[in-house]
Formats: C-alpha cells, structure tokens, sequence
C-alpha cells in the first residue's frame, strides 16, 4: 500500500479568511433537480419545509411533467421535460442528479460539469464506474462533485470518513451495502423462504421485477468499490470484484448458522494489507454478537477498521426518499457554505478475492458410507483444518444437509479443495461455501 | 426550534475553482504541538509515520522537556519549554492543544487565534463553555477552530454530522460518551461491584484519582453540550445540564435490569421538540436489543435521530491515544486541504430536564405491610401508571430491594410523586429513580 500522498490547495488558500467570518450568503445557489421520484421529492420537500439558507430549488427537470409536478413545490420553481433548459441554463449553478445509472445519467453529469455546473448524484453505479474521470473533470472546469448519498444513504459514511477519519489508514472494510438483501435475509434468519421474501420485497417496492442487481451482489460492490476509493484511496473497477449472489442461500443454512452462534448477511468486504488487496460481495456467516447481525430490515451498516483508530461502525437508513435526500441536502449546503472535500488521490492497483477466513462449508448430499472421509482427504491435500462438522437430524437421507467449518485458510486453497469433488455422485448440488467473519 | 439559519459565503467564494484542480501542496502547514502527552505523541507518530502531503510537525511544546524528548522524533523538529516561542512564532501555522482543561489551555487558545493561527483541539471543556467565543475570534482573526476529537474522539461524529447530516434536523441525541462509565458499568453488568472496578479503572488509567469528573457526568454533559450546538443548533451552558452520578447503581440494579430485559449505561440524552428543550446525564436503562447495550469497555456511541433521516448511529473507540489522534489529523488535513466547516448558527435556549419517558424505581426498604399502597398512592397522586412490579426472593426482610417501573410520565411528576414518601421510616435509602430508554 503506497504512503499517503494527498492534493491539497497551496497555502495562500489554505488559511484564507473563514466563511464563518459572519457573511451571510446573498444568492443562493440555485437548485435544479434531475428527476422528480422519491429522493428527488424528499430533496425539494426538505428544501421547502426546511428552507437551509443558501439554498434556493429553481428548476425540476421531470420526463413526465403532466403527472409529477406538485402542487406543494412553490411556483417560483420552473418545471421542464427538456433536460437541455436546465443543462444549459445560466440561471443554475448546482444540478442534483437523481435518475441512476449510466444513461442518460452519466451525459447529463458531463455536460453539467463541462458547463462549469457543480453536481450533487446518489449515482452509486455512475461514480463507482467513471467516479475519478468525473472529479477531474469537475476540477478542471472549476465546479465540484459530491455523492455523500452515493453509499448508505442517510449514513453519513462518505462524509464521516473524508472529514474524520481522512488521518488514518482503513485496512479493513466490512459492509451491509444493500438494504435490499438485508431485508431479505433478516426475514429468513425469522424462518421465510427465499421466494416469498422476494415476492415480499418486490410488494414492498424494495426489490425489482429482476431482483439481480440486488441479490446478486452488483449493487453492493459498486459501492464498495467507492469506499475502497475513499478510504483505502485504491481505484478498483467493480468489474474487477467477483459478487456472490444469495440466492443460494437456503433455510438450512440459517439453522446452521444459529447452531454455529451465527446469521447470515450480505457483506461487501475488501482487506488492503501489504502483500494484498481483496475485495468480495456475498452471503457470510456473522457472529450474532457482531454489529454486524445487529443491522435488521433494510438498515445498512459499515465497520471501518483502521491501522491508528480501530474500528468505527455507522450504521441507520441506507435507502429511502428521506434518509438519502438529507445526504443530498448536506452535500449541497456543503457547497453553499463553501466547504471542500479532502480529494485524496488514489491510484489503481490489481485485485484479488484472496481472503484467509474461516469458512462454512455446506454440502447437500445423497447419503451414503464414505463421504465425510472423501470430503476430508480433499480438505487434507490443501492443508486445510477442519474446525467442526455439524450434522442435524431430521433431514432425509436422499437430500440430507450438512455442514463443514474449517479453520481460516486461503480462498484459493479452499476453491481448490472442493474442485477436487466435482462430479462425486453423491453431491446433489455444489458445496456451498460461505466465509465466516470473526 | 427555529429554522435552518445558516451562514454562508457569497456565491463567488462559494463556487470558486476546486482544491482538487491538482495543485500539490508547495507548503505544509507547519503544525506545533502544545503537550506530548498520550494523543499528542500519537498525532506525532501519525504525522511522522504517515507522512500526509501538507502537515508537517515542526514544533513541540513540553512542560518536561527532559523527561518527554523523543528519539524517534525528527532532528528538524523544535521543542521547546517556553510556550510563547510556538504562540508567536511566525514559522508556526496551527496550534495542536491537547493540554486539556480551560486553564492555561484557553488562553493558548485565545492567543493563537489573536496572532490570526488556526488551532486544532481535542479540548471538550474549553469547546463546551467557550467554542461560540472562539470560533467568532478565529473568523474574525481570519484562523480556523477545529475539535473533531473533542466527542468520542476516533469517531467521527463531529465531521458526520457537520458534513452529512446538515441536510436534516436532528431531535434527539442519545450518546455513550464516557468510555471510563461505559468501562465500568459494563464491568458491573458482568458482577463487579463498584469500589472493585472503579479500583481496576483508576488501575488502567481510564479513571483519574479523584473520579468525579467522569463518574458524576460532567465530562458527559460537556460533551452533549456540544453535540447539542451541532446538532440541534442550540447554545447550552454545560452547567444547566443536570448530571446523575453512577455511584448510586449497585449490583441489585443490573439484577433487576436483566429481568426487565435491560442493562445500565450512562447516557448523555438530548431531546428537541416545539415545546421543550431538554437534556440530561445519568444512568438509565437500554433495552438489551438496543444498539446502546451493545457498546461495552470504553467504546463510546452515539444515536442521532433526525426529523428525516431517522436513527443513525456512530460506535468506535472514544478516547485513547490513536484513535483520537486520528480525529486530529483529520482535522489538520481538512485545514491543508482547504476544507471549511459547514458553520450553522446556533441560538441560545432555555434547558429542562423533563423528559417524558418510563421510569425504574429501585426501593431499599425494611419491609413491613403497606409499602406497596403507600407507594402507589403517591404516584397516583400524580396521575402515574405502574407498569411492573418486581421483587426477587432473597434480599433480607430489612433491606429489602424491590423494582416498580411506570409508564410514560414527566419527569417532574415523578419527582413530586417520589418526594410525598420523604421521611417515610421504612425507606434506607431514597428511592434510585432511572430513565428507561426505549
């Protein structure tokens, strides 16, 4: 891991007179929203109840305007379904982006910034991917981009870690990234089935009509790949971190898991030590005295573990119109109040999926004599320890459920270990291998 | 409570061109250290070992200069033994004080500010009577004033709530803010006694001889005074926050807490509606379930709730000399980096201490018939509902400790409710009333 090696303005702007020097702001910076759906109405209804000084809503870009356009939003603010009149408008300084994804999303980002705009997104997908091209294309047009919502919503993880723990080195990331799958899996550590959880989250509106980018990990490492920018200051490509989807999680592994004192969440996790960075998304087994299985519904979490301060978890609302509209809101008073991030540069670096854990090894079987044996000598050739093997009762022998824990070793040699069984004729399914945060 | 009324910049220094344009630092800012204590020789060896582009120590003010030089420290650093060669010097940019307490801290403070130097400190006493003073002599000195470290030192609540929740109103402040408490009540929750742990804590140093700082809540409510400011935007004197000693819990009290499904902490609460300001610091009862039961040792947490956001909490470690050395160094690259606080203005308020929550009423008594009667006459005199009654077997017939908790009520019914049975002959003790938070 390379020494801190930070930007940082030269010292004429450094120390220059404070903002707090009394001025109070004589125009406000002027507001236009990209979308009107729930975050983006939460913006303009905490910008109209609240009235933060220094912030004024003047436009609202919406697609369908016959049916978004509130009565509640004050007629000062321009409607418009022509995102070109709010782009190009001299009468907008701060375009909040609010529609997700790469397109059209990420165009309209770039030609604010070209404008010279700045630009406050909770486009976790936009900036994990061209997050570095678009600081420096902010930087070189003189606005600013910020995407405190962008991770965890309405916990201030991005602020809290550029603001207070920019001092430390953070070795360590461990997160409940999506509020989605928490929900999911915080209901069938209850006793529910996989595919009524989802009917459930897909009611509820948490979950898509295809829940993938959710279970299957995709959302989660794009914000991991964010905080690895920010806190271990390593540019990493979410392409480039292998996601674990949880639909292989079944109610057995739950009661497996409560024998072993454990739960099972989806964590994003990324570890930087000198000889290694790694970085996954996936189902693990947590200690249920870990913060960690505390996090219920659709909280998120995220434990910070630095090489001076230990360990620092945020945890609350990590979705929501409300919650990721104060993230936004606080993003645009930091403009109005002139407040500058702490841009640390970060540099690329080469990533694996090379953790040394614990793991949880759950095997479904046809059950016949030998196969404890076979399983073990396999284990045994990668100089893998086995901790406990734990066999309930109750399940049939055609289909009968079982699991392994080993002690911590490498994922590699685990992978390996397990290929080796590949095709036995006993195994009814692949062994499913979760690791085991301790 | 008032609305958002905020200081800002005029738009020109608002939008100005980012720090992030790629201009490295040409000249740190040359940082003194005022004591080399335990966080001060942290934020040495940070400074030293990390190297962060724009700091560079190059003062150290000691008292003892013989005893505390140290080897590991660079040549090209001063020390000294003369306070005013670092407050006048020219070479010295930011003034670190971590000295502690309001005297002569405050006037080091003071003087560097007047000679137009930023400070950065880790100083809770002198914020909570004095920071509104200083950081209007910082601005108009054209310095910067920054305390991230002065609450739960390595957890960034103070740069979470400044950058990330500035978008919401927070109404309620519910914190662990004295590791050495949280250190000892934990230890009780396990079945110390109290004389042995506060002997064990003063063993570790995490309590002074004379404890009554910690112990007695007022390290707290200067914390929450604080937090207060930030948070709700309210100037409050520490001293009209009403502290609780924990000397009045004993081991029946965690006892008869686990019955109820709850443990003792103490707590710094903060509640801000349209009616009522209140505040206070004592012991109270968390529901086991409840993240503040989870905080053991000396962690620090803090639950902040917002009219928007809801629930956000921030555990961690809260003292110490790494973690809070962080938050110092996170502060001092915020001022290399150019990086303002959003600085909100606060107003003074009124302060209560009612709050309107269930109560814990634990009774010494030497037991004879009609206690029960004569207690639950005078709280209902007061119009105040009995949720439990608890009595476990085996207290003796003439000390006797039982438990009522009651519904909702002001705590000021309660009080004039409690005080009808002054001089009541069965009573050993006054009865040890707690607030349950639920």
């Amino acid at each position: 891991v390379s020494e801190p090696n930070l930007s940082a303005p030269s010292l004429s702007a450094q120390l220059q007179p404070s903002s707090a020097k009394g001025s109070r702001v004589q125009n406000p910076i002027r507001i236009a929203l990209l979308g009107f759906g729930t975050v983006a109405s939460s913006v303009a209804r905490i910008l109209i109840e609240s009235k933060p000084e220094g912030l004024e809503l003047t436009h609202v870009y919406s697609r369908s305007l016959a049916r978004r356009k509130a009565e509640w939003v004050p007629s000062s603010v321009t409607w418009t379904d022509h995102v070109d009149v709010v782009l190009t408008s001299p009468d907008v300084d701060v375009i909040v982006e609010l529609a997700g994804g790469l397109d059209p999303a990420g165009n309209w980002v770039r030609r604010a910034l070209e404008a010279g705009k700045s630009v406050v997104t909770a486009n976790k997908k936009l900036i994990s991917y061209h997050g570095v091209e678009l600081e420096k294309l902010a930087a070189a047009k003189g606005g600013h981009l910020k995407y405190g919502a962008a991770v965890a919503g309405g916990i201030p993880v991005i602020p809290g870690l550029e603001a207070g723990l920019a001092g430390d080195r953070i070795k360590r990331i461990e997160g409940i990234l999506n509020g989605t799958c928490n929900f999911m899996l915080s209901k069938m550590e209850d006793g529910a089935e996989y595919a009524n959880v989802l009917a459930e989250a897909q009611k509820l509106g948490y979950a898509e009509a295809d829940p993938t980018e959710d279970v299957g990990g995709f959302d989660a490492r794009a914000k991991l790949s964010i905080l690895m920018r920010l806190a271990m200051r390593l540019t990493v490509n979410p392409d480039a971190i292998v996601p674990h989807s949880i639909t292989e999680i079944q109610a057995v592994d739950f009661s497996y898991a409560r024998e072993l004192g454990c739960t099972i969440r989806q964590i994003a996790r990324a570890e930087c030590t000198d000889a290694n960075v790694a970085a996954t998304v996936g189902p693990m087994l947590v200690g249920l005295r870990s913060p960690l299985a505390w996090s219920r519904g659709t909280e998120n979490m995220v434990v910070l573990t630095g090489h001076y301060g230990g360990d620092v978890v945020f945890s609350g609302h990590g979705a929501g119109g409300h919650p990721t509209a104060v993230a936004v809101v606080s993003d645009l008073l930091a403009l109005a109040h002139g407040s500058r991030r702490v841009v640390r540069s970060s540099a690329p670096t080469a990533l694996s999926a090379e953790f040394e854990v614990p793991h949880y090894i759950r095997f479904l079987v046809n059950d016949k004599p030998g196969i404890i044996a076979d399983i073990t000598v396999a284990l045994a050739s990668e100089g893998i320890n086995i901790r406990a093997i734990v066999q309930k009762p109750g399940y049939p022998q055609k289909a009968l459920a079982f699991v392994m824990t080993v002690e911590p070793c490498k994922s590699s040699a685990l992978k390996r270990a397990l290929e080796t069984l590949n095709g036995k004729d006993y195994l009814i399914a692949p062994p499913l291998d979760l690791q085991i945060l301790e």
